[in-house]
């Protein structure tokens, strides 16, 4: 089975047909990879954390959680999920992100100039990337509402796998930020069967 | 101090100029009030959920807090709040909320639909409207991730005020739905200070 390699801080856009199953895996452990869908027939319809929240009732998704769109349709379905870990709060580091966290560190456009670039084939513009569904991303929440972000839990070779429910265009990172990977930057591989 | 009304069930739509304070009133308590805030001079920036999340670096947003947007600049900040109990993970009620939690009851268009109407004019279409700043509304979350939506704590004449950043269009609703205003649907008030 072929798998694709997403190079450290980098992304990838790529469609998804109706029915195929998208894993993602992160094949060194310790990785977050940000992920976008979008209805390829219109990129306006694009998933979306509060309808997400909204219909599914928790903020924890794993195996047997949709994903949902702006216009309350599921986009995907998780049906595999080897970590049980991943966040769907924080919008994707980009410049901006690294100048407010990381003032001493070099700049870095992020996930999210990353996922720009690699949409834009696509009609994508920045302004239409939300919040992404990051995969593996540990991101506790406090007694009180206070988050923070944690290394991932995921070990070499743990993935997360989605069905598509509509035919999609698919953005996929190998996340650039310090925190979100304890202050790595390893690949992302996937796969897609039909 | 003048102060405009916001009928049940229905929204409205106004600038808000840099400096300028906007008050959010429960005039009779137990009411959520949706709020929007676009930048004046482009509206495809627009609040967003997931950025203030990351730079607040908390779900639980109050006094003091900065509400973020997409494009990373802060369009508000909380100056007061009597309430202290607000939510920005769900997206506001649509007629496919009203379709999916409450099939028995008449269907209604709902905190998505008076937003879309009231921001036309302003060159703001429907997929442009994301999570909403839901002032005063209560969404507990358990140890697990769950989310559920109680009757809001507020009390008749609580309020909650924001100090627009920049020169903003601002999109407010009296809340449609069932859930989140414990079974009534009543007014919102607001009101406008240099």
């Amino acid at each position: 089975m072929e798998t694709t390699r997403i190079m450290p801080r980098s992304g990838a856009a790529f469609p998804l047909a109706r029915g195929q199953l998208l894993t993602v895996l992160d094949p060194l452990g310790t990785q977050v990879s940000d992920l976008l869908a979008f209805a390829a027939d219109d990129v306006r319809e694009v998933i979306s954390n509060g309808r997400t929240f909204d219909y599914e009732e928790t903020l924890r998704l794993t195996r047997g959680n949709r994903i949902w769109s702006n216009r309350s349709r599921v986009l995907l379905t998780i049906e595999e999920d080897s970590v049980g870990c991943h966040d769907f709060l924080l919008t994707p580091c980009s410049v901006d992100t690294f100048r407010h966290f990381y003032p001493d560190k070099p700049e870095h456009r992020g996930c999210f100039g990353n996922l720009a670039e690699a949409l834009a084939p696509y009609g994508v513009t920045a302004d239409d990337i939300p919040v992404a569904f990051n995969c593996f991303m540990n991101v506790p929440i406090d007694s009180t509402g206070g988050i923070s972000v944690l290394p991932p839990p995921s070990r070499a070779g743990d993935s997360v796998s989605f069905r598509a429910e509509q035919d999609l265009i698919i953005g996929l990172t190998a996340c650039s930020a310090y925190a979100s990977n304890g202050g790595t930057f390893k690949p992302i591989d996937y796969r897609i069967e039909d």
